[in-house]
């Protein structure tokens, strides 16, 4: 566990498998305004930051086609959450919650996911607002984002609702 | 490539980096009625079919606190599709267009992404619907739908208009 994931009351973490199952290529890297967790957003709906998703080179020709999308997902690599934390106690929540009912970076796999305005593309990069992750954070996949699919307006998350 | 995926005209493949960046750990498999990609429905809101995601045991107390969540979005590794595929050419498209303008499996990172209605929670399982992938899929990892970060009813996507 690092420093910043300390266990606490009612947290539980697990030992996870000593091997992997997969393996993920690092296909660019995220330049945000923030170097440090404290300066993060609390989260991508409290900021107007643009951002650049910088796609390596050799990965730019999956930009084709790109144009007139109004809206990507944009799936990156939290390397620096812990990973085996399956209980959570949030600051400021009155309970501890399960890591699949959170948001949060720690998780089995730290795969974490921005729904992002697609604001210009030039070359290899992408000028993106609505990401809240530290400047230099490992991208893993860019998709287009459907509305007839990916859009639920009337979603409720359970814990908000108490 | 394996034979599904040989390459079309104007489609791009690339040899991918001999190492991976990190490691994924399978944390549960997906249960659906398709057990052939034939069988598969065309995407998911072509489908009411129901689904169970099974959670491995040890990465069960990450559910806790769902209850009440109506939507999740599921993370799966889509294990069968090619890697190296930057341009595709999809069946009844005029123009090859870039794997991250596409949500086709065949991606550097073949991570899958869809948002599920949530039915039921039996111990380590979830009745959902929305998804689309084969009976066995590994699972990654699963957070719940924010409407307010996670909703854009009025996103498009440029080939779709053109």
């Amino acid at each position: 566990m690092s420093e910043d994931f300390g266990l606490r009351p009612g947290e539980e973490a697990i030992a996870l498998p000593p091997d992997f199952d997969a393996g993920l290529h690092f296909i660019g890297r995220i330049r945000t305004p923030w170097t440090r967790r404290a300066e993060c957003p609390k989260n991508a709906a409290q900021s107007d930051a643009l951002c650049t998703i910088e796609v390596d080179p050799r990965f730019a020709p999956g930009l084709q086609a790109l144009a007139g999308t109004t809206h990507l997902i944009v799936l990156y690599w939290m390397d620096r959450a812990p990973r085996g934390l399956l209980v959570q106690q949030p600051r400021h929540a009155q309970a501890p919650r399960g890591t699949f009912a959170l948001r949060s970076p720690a998780r089995p796999n730290p795969i974490a996911l921005s729904v992002v305005d697609l604001l210009g593309i030039a070359e290899n990069r992408l000028t993106v607002r609505g990401l809240d992750c530290l400047d230099g954070t490992p991208l893993l996949d860019i998709k287009p984002y459907f509305a007839s699919t990916d859009s639920k307006p009337d979603a409720r998350v359970g814990w908000r609702e108490a």
